[in-house]
């Protein structure tokens, strides 16, 4: 697939080509609703959405956060998040509204953005993964 | 405030009109980001969320869910979330998308819905609260 920016066992994140920051975090189970996806992988789901957030916030300061789950076409959840800038060619309107302007805005390199962001998503996982070791080990000894 | 249709200190859930069943949920306390709200409160959230959802599905029978959270001019973290029909206005796209034609959609009587939804959400509401206090008190007790 093109344009992964990060990939586990349980989820991907793909960027959408667009002037403005744009990923989408899709589950690798696929699930029609959100109501659908298994209470642990959503929770995983919303933590890696807050990272995303956290990150775009802090490397684009943009004005706003944008973020919807539609899929009428394919219906498969997927989250989009969107850096938005007063300047950018549909703010205030949502990203799917009407086009207000040919903006040109120059935002910082997204290399090292998908970096940081990359590194940020492993270190959650990996910490993820050592705390359920060492629950389940306590659990084990108790 | 106008069509309330669910409303605790935490939270509050305002229909939208619109051909379509939509309704917006609002946290009390506001913030600007879903990152900055506390997260307990989020948790709240998405448990509100999940039960609008199971409910709208329910009784609606939509082809999909929708669900969004943009705040552009007003930057204060709302959900909205839309049953979805094949022959309303605008599927497949957004409900914020170009209009595709004039539906006319024959839907079920929307005050039984913000009926059963009333007594979902209340019930949970009393189970979490009930839930809380009897963790407390087994903490006092051990």
């Amino acid at each position: 697939m093109d344009n992964i920016v990060y990939e586990d066992h349980q989820i991907y994140i793909q960027k959408e080509k667009s002037e403005i920051p744009w990923l989408k975090i899709f589950t690798k189970e696929p699930h029609k609703e959100l109501g659908n996806v298994p209470k642990e992988l959503r929770q995983r789901l919303w933590e890696v959405y807050d990272t995303v957030e956290f990150h775009m916030n802090f490397y684009y300061k943009p004005k706003k956060i944008n973020m919807a789950s539609f899929a009428n076409i394919l219906p498969r959840v997927h989250i989009h998040i969107m850096a938005r800038f007063e300047n950018d060619s549909y703010f205030p309107n949502s990203m799917w509204g009407e086009k207000l302007r040919n903006a040109t805005l120059n935002l910082p390199d997204e290399n090292n953005f998908f970096k940081e962001l990359h590194h940020a998503l492993s270190n959650q996982f990996i910490n993820r993964s050592n705390n359920r070791r060492t629950s389940s080990n306590e659990r084990r000894k108790s």
